[in-house]
């Protein structure tokens, strides 16, 4: 098993990312293909004493797609930026699947031009894990298509759904469409078209509409909604994460000696529960659809996040996500049953 | 000042809400008119031993809408419903703001057809006070309409910025359009077309658009959008509040002695916590745009909420919000500027 890593154009710098990559080679026993600057990456190599990893290998690219870049311009202009470099080996079979941490529109656009869409895909979603009470609920699409058609959401619904099965082992997954009530009156154009096809789409277990509420009550598997409302959903979700850290660190501050006494007794169980909730042990999103796994970390991703995103990469080739997808898209379109 | 209350449809029954605005006749000096079943608001007000309170009075509605009826439908059939009541005695000015607590969708059609929309406010938009990091940030529009028009979207903008301006006391608020990004060229098509209206408008200081991480962070002081998104975002962050809270507990629960200890130290801060979070401090949403102060509470308010749902309606026609919303409203629409 072989895994490319564009490990150009993310905030923390490639180093960063190579931590990551080689904790992941260490503890997962794969091969990778570091994909960038060949002196930055060599450099970073010799600092952690791994430039005679067997396991490891350098892929020059020279170029680099910046966050602020357009991504569909810049994947064309830049024939040989990291991310389009590791696309390309990845489409010629050189490796198994990409894990990539820079520009998520640079990559998306990236995967679509380089790669293409499963048979049957209109448009890929992105895939996001969020922790819930009981455990872990899928959110897609995160953003990889900002104006969705009701036909669309019914291909990310079934996509979420296998990928909540084989990824997460859930069995049956409940997929709910994202929307402002319960009912199957309740909604916006979009919503109130893409309900009925949901009812009768093969291959899911659809629950119908749930709300913001229910993302992260554990009472549904798969979200489903445009790539829109789901990234300003997960947005929102890190903001108020953020905010309440900040106003209880600011609490505590503020607060006599007990308090500040109770906290520090407090601080274990605390990181226990930091760790449940954050994202980054889930090891980034996936760009479902595309023709080979795809991981997509966030841009301020560290090398936990990364040394994950690595064994997820290495989980959705093993269970082979992607020729599952296309079986099941194959006979949704055909309009038989597998079952 | 006399604020009409409909008391009835709400999940903790008529008694809660009367109690919170017995509270604010008390506290606040206000005239009230409980609008709703006689028999059940006499009961109450004996059992609170207010039943010879003159400045509160009844006004009798025989019919309730329940939270599960179709608003448009229901408020044309049940002509004596509670809410259509209260409507009705704030557009004959016999008094001069209204506080609702039952279906939002009701209380929202029983304003457009009742007391009708202010001229040039094409839709009206329910603006919603979210706590954030510094004070807080109005977001809006909460779910009054989910289809929306770019230009709909400027309506609120301006809407949301008055409210600011003159109910939270902020000079100038900053303005930003929710997206998927900062720069211009981000978003789905509504962002798109909106932006430049945004950029063009007067009388809003528009900062740009907004990412969902922004909500709580105190740089923005006014957050548009439509109101499917605003719906979904704020029970996003609901639902993540009782997340949070029920790991927290679950992990002091299954940790040692030493941490549930240090539980207990932190109650007074985490209480004050809870407190700066709590959105029924802020007292219930506005619609914005109708022809007078209407406030509308969640359906599952406590007596506290209502109190303070009280006591911005109070403030909302000392403040004259609706006049000002006239009056900028017609200065932007005749393309003349009142600075």
């Amino acid at each position: 098993m072989k895994i490319a890593v564009d490990v150009m154009g993310t905030d923390y710098g490639p180093a960063e990312i190579i931590k990551g990559v080689l904790e992941a080679v260490d503890e997962y026993g794969c091969e990778v293909v570091l994909v960038g600057d060949q002196n930055i990456i060599r450099e970073a190599l010799v600092r952690e004493h791994q430039e005679n990893n067997p396991k490891v290998s350098i892929h020059h690219a020279s170029q680099v797609i910046e966050m602020k870049e357009h991504p569909g311009i810049s994947i064309r202009k830049k024939r040989d930026a990291s991310i389009v470099v590791a696309t390309q080996l990845l489409h010629a079979k050189e490796c198994d699947a990409l894990v990539s941490s820079g520009s998520t529109g640079a990559a998306v656009a990236a995967a679509l031009f380089g790669l293409g869409r499963i048979k049957g895909i209109e448009r890929p979603a992105i895939a996001t894990v969020i922790p819930s009470i009981t455990g872990a609920t899928v959110l897609l699409d995160s953003g990889a298509k900002v104006d969705t058609k009701p036909e669309q959401l019914v291909q990310s619904a079934i996509m979420g759904s296998i990928y909540a099965e084989l990824q997460l082992g859930i069995d049956n997954p409940r997929v709910g469409l994202l929307n402002i009530g319960e009912e199957e009156t309740k909604g916006n154009e979009q919503t109130l078209a893409t309900y009925p096809l949901l009812k009768q789409a093969k291959h899911i277990n659809f629950i119908g509409n749930v709300e913001g509420r229910d993302i992260n009550k554990g009472t549904v598997d798969v979200v489903v909604c445009d790539g829109f409302t789901g990234n300003v959903v997960l947005k929102t979700m890190e903001g108020l994460g953020l905010a309440i850290v900040d106003i209880f660190k600011a609490t505590i501050l503020s607060s006599g000696l007990l308090a500040k006494l109770g906290a520090l007794l407090m601080k274990p169980a605390l990181e226990k529960m930091k760790q449940k909730m954050d994202a980054s042990e889930y090891g980034g999103a996936l760009l479902l659809g595309v023709r080979a796994p795809f991981i997509i970390c966030h841009g301020s991703s560290k090398a936990k996040a990364i040394k994950n995103a690595v064994r997820v990469a290495m989980e959705l080739t093993e269970k082979d996500v992607v020729g599952r997808i296309r079986d099941v898209i194959l006979y949704e379109e055909s309009g038989e049953s597998d079952e």
